[in-house]
């Protein structure tokens, strides 16, 4: 499938395309649009976690000069009859009817040309709730008898959904099931048997620029210009809540200061659609950071994992039941705890698999998905559960690993047999950086000193498909039309490389134009690592359709096809002048079979796996229960990167985002309340923050169905960071956390419960 | 070539598509257009024709008050260093260099946020030209000593312009020959033989928008929003005035408020990119209406025919010497020249023909294409000849055109074999229509009734090229792409209905994208009526294309080819939910011979023939000399149309256009001075002006060669008004005016002239 490069764009480390626009301020984003007529919206959110809204008083809002409209749920209904929207489920009203589920949901929004009008009105509405009992636990949530949704309302695209419709009385959004082998029979014959929970907290992407979109009408259509991931999903929705046709609405992004999975799918489009038709005017609402938390947020999880082992140490059997805390609204919830379920076993060769995984409605903030969609979570068990195993048996933990791991032509949990993932050299690779076999200094007096290391791996989200457009003009210069969103990952520069590398061209001359529904062609949407994989595919076909014309036009012309006679001639010989162009255009989807709904298991069950693994060095001290993570090494296999230098950065980015999330992230909730929705209480890794030493090293791998052999890197760093880290303070010290952040205080208490 | 209409789209009077925008004041203007950081730019114009720049001095507009900057020739070379453009030549300087060549050409610009402010400062600018003798006058100018450019520089990209390369001394742009027979014999020969001089005036487009541009600099990239029919050559030429390849410059257009030619090739493009990249912000121009008097005109012209004539009413032989009066820079003056030039004898079939037409410069604003891109100034001349012919043989003008005119399967003056041509069908049709065998009121007292009538014929230029591309969304919907400019002709509606028809969907469900080089594909121009059948002919197979990838996308999955079930499914099929894009391609050239150089003949002149004809008749108050036209019938000869309803309306709009350039408009000049540069003083056809009657209709006729039989329209209804409206001033009072326009004063004179 896929052909060697040879014009040297593949494995080149060029800098972003879009590096000096970033840095002279030139770069557009969304937060920099002003439309004409436009008037600011600003969202009076709720103050209580579940509630009936009794009413919501507006007439001081609409009193204050200035104050263009005040807008209700009533409202939303006069352009949307039915304003519920989401990936997975439509559950999510576009403001709250009724009843609010979560802290922050959005009651009403204010207009106002001035924005600083619309915040001072919307200090002035009144709302009153009949306060319902919450429930906020996601293992409570499974026998609680606070039920969050009435019914349950699958998007009906779905056909493995469509069996949950109208489930009532429950707040389980969807359980996943795998069973391989006879779970049963091997615990029953088990050497040794070993259980343990783990559990994540709330944190969030936090994006530097937070959310942003803007609508803006027209005559029987619609213009989104927003901060978005995923431009073709938002027009399939928005349109779908308008009974439009996609072709009446436009979704424009620019570059994303951050996406992370926070500006997927719809999450001020259908209310900012909605106002501009009310409004007869563009509208924007810009959050500001403290809304980001109530907006989305990673899912909490509550993991119970059990293995048994044989007596040469190798795991007979695994028993997993994962708990996901998704929120009030499901978002892509039930997407993560299918799809990254079924890796919950982790990375090794278990012939005996139960996995149990549950997506929970809870009075939460909605979860959806933040880069590595559910696996930092479960890599976090399995890999703290590892070393637990080994620990307790006395085997060094890269040998227990090595006893066992998933090699490629095995079969994983699913039963799909393993193919390009160098699970095995990753390993060997972190083995070697850290220098496992040598002598490692312990530390002395109260700063001990430990070493740890994790490997994970992921499934590709699929089915999934893009498409590419490649347009060389009548010069011979080349734009290339795709809707992956540049969001700080470098898409812009790796298509390039790719289109660059079939037509022999500099990736530099190459033009990214970028997502717009009516200029780029579809694509499923920027996450889960899958742009390289998919676009790149998209992108080499589009750019191998121009090529075959280019050979019809020399053929046509009586020019041989070896010779290298401009584009630009070759057009003017054709046209009598500078004219023409050549269309190149080329689409992807993977072929995938959905895991079977009885027993999870299915022979295809992504097009690529991803794995990623890391090292840590740690320093605990053990009279404050302080960490400090003194060097820091992430592994990856990402096949044959197109763009090195990128590629580590992507690495080395998403470490130390996971880093955050394991040492110090937590949204913290009392009463309801969430206690530090601002970045001075909710603290995400500054500089002093980091580690002294990151190293960020991809294997020699090659992905035989990845375009020039290229995979995803996204997520892959963010797998191990949390359990390397746990399992060099276990290392060091000897007590074993099972709940993340790392915090000093978590480290005190067990160090003082443990009586170190 | 073309299917057959079958599913009911081609031939449909529907609506046009943006008709609801329009009237509910959303369509989208360049001229509602505000960028963030904009300066406005107002020009400093020459106030003289012809002169060396002493100096400019700037200081005072510098020094107002909120100015931005003062630009004169010399910034615009510190980022243009060769800052001369054209269509044909590269003659005319951004900002005038040395030299100024007409009243009105632009010297320097005011920037400043505040336009008032710009046009205040403006006129704080003083220039001190030395005069130079002037040269006006179209036949003059081939003798003059008088030379406006010191040598020629025609474009590098037209082989046939390149041996007029550094041509000096010569006011002479280009000269087109063609010699066909022997035409010292026929008149040798001849029974009768008839001379005459024509001559028409400068008048001016008048688009009610008048020219606006705006360049936004990017990071080494630059987006021009223009009113432009040509957003294709507009990036191509500001990026070779740049030295950039065309994938950094992204030119967008919106709706046009009228065009007729006068938005065509550079207008105020190149100025607003250079001050864009000097000022480093967004910089707009939008021209007053007594600004485009100066920017573009339509051809004053002089023409001498002279005809042999047998003893049966034959036309053996035609002498025809046209000079056009292009102006200070030639912009598309030297095609006109050579495109319209060999038609200059007329639809008749005479064996013997030589023709010599010249491209002139003068001291004069320049013209361009307008409207019939010359013809309406042949068929002038040569259609009153034919009347003064037939009038001095004592035969039926009608008669006289019968015995001569030019039927499918017989050679025009180049050679090139008719086809598709319903000249004589069209002449019937006039016939019948003015009911020509019947009794015609001759008016009574001082008003005197008279009736004419008038053919004209004109190519298609070529060869010209048109890409489109149709994107067939996720649920089914569609939109094209095509950079066909919709500037009132329509062209929105007429691709939709194009697209429609060979997909079976309504036409009114198409999207049609319009015209953002980065968006839409190559299209030479929307020009000379070729929009219909050049990018009638890409949309259609673009749709075809689509309709190929659909057909494999249902073999793909095991659908029949005949069912019907919807593309929406099909998608879900292939990509497992509402994914994916079909995008179809189709470019369009068509086949052409160019003339030779020597002879002028070629076997394949043109596409296809644009046939109209008009008959008139009038009132003439021989006491004022008032000319009332009382009824104007417009045939025409568009192959199939598109969407009747809109035809008619071309038809009616081109005949009146043309009405007040044979009635009342004229620019006015003394002493190289513009008399009339505003609507005041320079009047075109008010309601108080239109005939009682004004009928159109398009003849029952299939061009084999267009798209579903169709082709242009946008200028046929131009050809014959004003030699339809002399003859039959001639017919009523027996006057014979023979130069444009036909004022009272004109008429009075030649009435008193005539002892009448």
């Amino acid at each position: 499938m896929s052909a060697t490069a040879k014009a040297g764009q593949i494995g080149r480390s060029l800098p972003r395309l879009e590096g000096r626009a970033k840095v002279t301020g030139r770069a557009e984003y969304i937060h920099n649009l002003r439309l004409p007529g436009m008037v600011h919206g600003k969202i009076f959110r709720s103050a209580v976690a579940h509630g009936r809204i009794r009413r919501v008083d507006t007439a001081a809002a609409k009193a204050l000069s200035g104050v263009f409209a005040v807008v209700t749920s009533d409202d939303i209904r006069k352009v949307i009859s039915n304003p519920y929207y989401g990936p997975a489920f439509h559950d999510q009203p576009i403001l709250a009817i009724d009843k609010v589920r979560h802290v922050g949901e959005p009651v009403a929004v204010v207009l106002a040309e001035d924005p600083h009008v619309a915040e001072e009105a919307m200090r002035l509405i009144i709302a009153e709730y009949d306060e319902l009992p919450a429930v906020t636990d996601e293992v409570e949530a499974m026998t609680s008898t606070v039920i969050v949704h009435d019914a349950l309302k699958p998007a009906g695209i779905f056909p493995d959904l469509k069996h949950l419709e109208g489930r009532k009385g429950t707040n389980v959004a969807l359980d996943f099931h795998l069973r391989r082998g006879d779970v049963k029979q091997a615990f029953a014959e088990a050497t040794h048997v070993f259980e343990h929970t783990f559990r994540t907290q709330p944190v969030m992407h936090t994006p530097l620029e937070p959310m942003v979109s803007a609508a803006e009408p027209g005559d029987g259509t619609l213009t989104i210009h927003t901060a978005s991931q995923s431009p073709s999903f938002v027009r399939m929705e928005v349109a779908r809540l308008l009974g439009w046709p996609e072709n009446r609405v436009r979704v424009k992004t620019a570059f994303l200061g951050g996406g992370f999975g926070a500006k997927l799918y719809i999450k001020l489009e259908a209310l900012v659609a909605a106002l501009a038709l009310l409004a007869r005017r563009p509208v924007k609402i810009s959050l500001a950071m403290d809304e980001q938390f109530f907006t989305i947020t990673k899912h909490p999880s509550t993991f119970r994992i059990k293995s048994a082992v044989d007596k040469d140490g190798r795991v007979t059997a695994r028993e997993c039941e994962v708990w996901w805390n998704g929120g009030a609204y499901a978002d892509v919830g039930p997407r993560v705890t299918q799809k990254s379920g079924f890796t919950a076993a982790g990375p090794y060769d278990i012939d005996n698999v139960a996995i149990d995984s549950y997506a929970l409605y809870t009075n939460r903030p909605p979860a959806g998905a933040l880069r590595g969609f559910g696996i930092p979570q479960l890599v976090w068990a399995y890999e703290s559960h590892t070393d637990m195993i080994a620990r307790a048996l006395g085997i060094d933990p890269v040998e227990f690993r090595r006893r066992n791991i998933l090699r490629d032509g095995r079969p994983q949990a699913t039963g799909t047999v393993m193919k390009d993932a160098a699970i095995d050299k990753v390993l060997d690779r972190l083995v070697q950086r850290l220098g496992w076999s040598r002598p490692f200094d312990r530390g002395q007096g109260s700063v001990k000193r430990g070493r740890g290391l994790a490997v994970g791996f992921k499934a590709s989200i699929a089915p999934t498909t893009s498409v590419a457009i490649l347009n060389l003009y009548a010069d011979g210069s080349c734009g290339l039309y795709c809707s992956t969103v540049d969001m700080g990952q470098g898409s812009d520069t790796a298509m390039a490389q790719i289109a660059a590398e079939v037509l022999d061209i500099p990736a530099e001359t190459v033009r990214v134009v970028h997502p717009d529904t009516d200029v780029t062609p579809y694509d499923m949407a920027t996450l889960g690592s899958r742009s390289t994989y998919h676009m790149g595919h998209a992108v080499k076909r589009a750019a191998e359709d121009a090529r075959v014309k280019i050979d019809a036009l020399k053929a046509d012309l009586g020019v041989p096809p070896g010779s290298n006679v401009p584009l630009a001639e070759l057009f003017r010989r054709k046209y009598g002048m500078q004219a023409g162009n050549i269309v190149g255009v080329g689409s992807f989807v993977p072929s995938y079979a959905s895991p079977d709904h009885d027993t999870g298991l299915t022979p295809n069950a992504t097009p690529f796996w991803m794995v990623g693994g890391t090292g840590a060095e740690v320093e605990v001290d053990t009279e404050t229960g302080h960490v400090r993570v003194a060097r820091l090494i992430n592994v990856a296999d990402l096949g044959t990167p197109i763009n090195p230098r990128i590629v580590e950065t992507q690495l080395s980015g998403g470490a130390i985002m996971q880093l955050g999330f394991t040492m110090q992230e937590r949204m913290e909730f009392a009463d309801g309340q969430l206690l530090n929705p601002n970045l001075a209480d909710y603290k995400i890794p500054g500089m002093r923050d980091l580690p002294a030493r990151i190293e960020s090293e991809a294997v020699d791998a090659v992905e035989r169905g990845g375009p020039f052999g290229a995979k995803g890197v996204g997520e892959t760093a963010t797998f191990g960071v949390s359990p390397a880290i746990a399992n060099a303070i276990d290392a060091a010290v000897g007590v074993r956390l099972t709940e993340l952040p790392l915090t000093p205080e978590a480290v005190y208490r067990a160090l003082r419960k443990a009586g170190r």
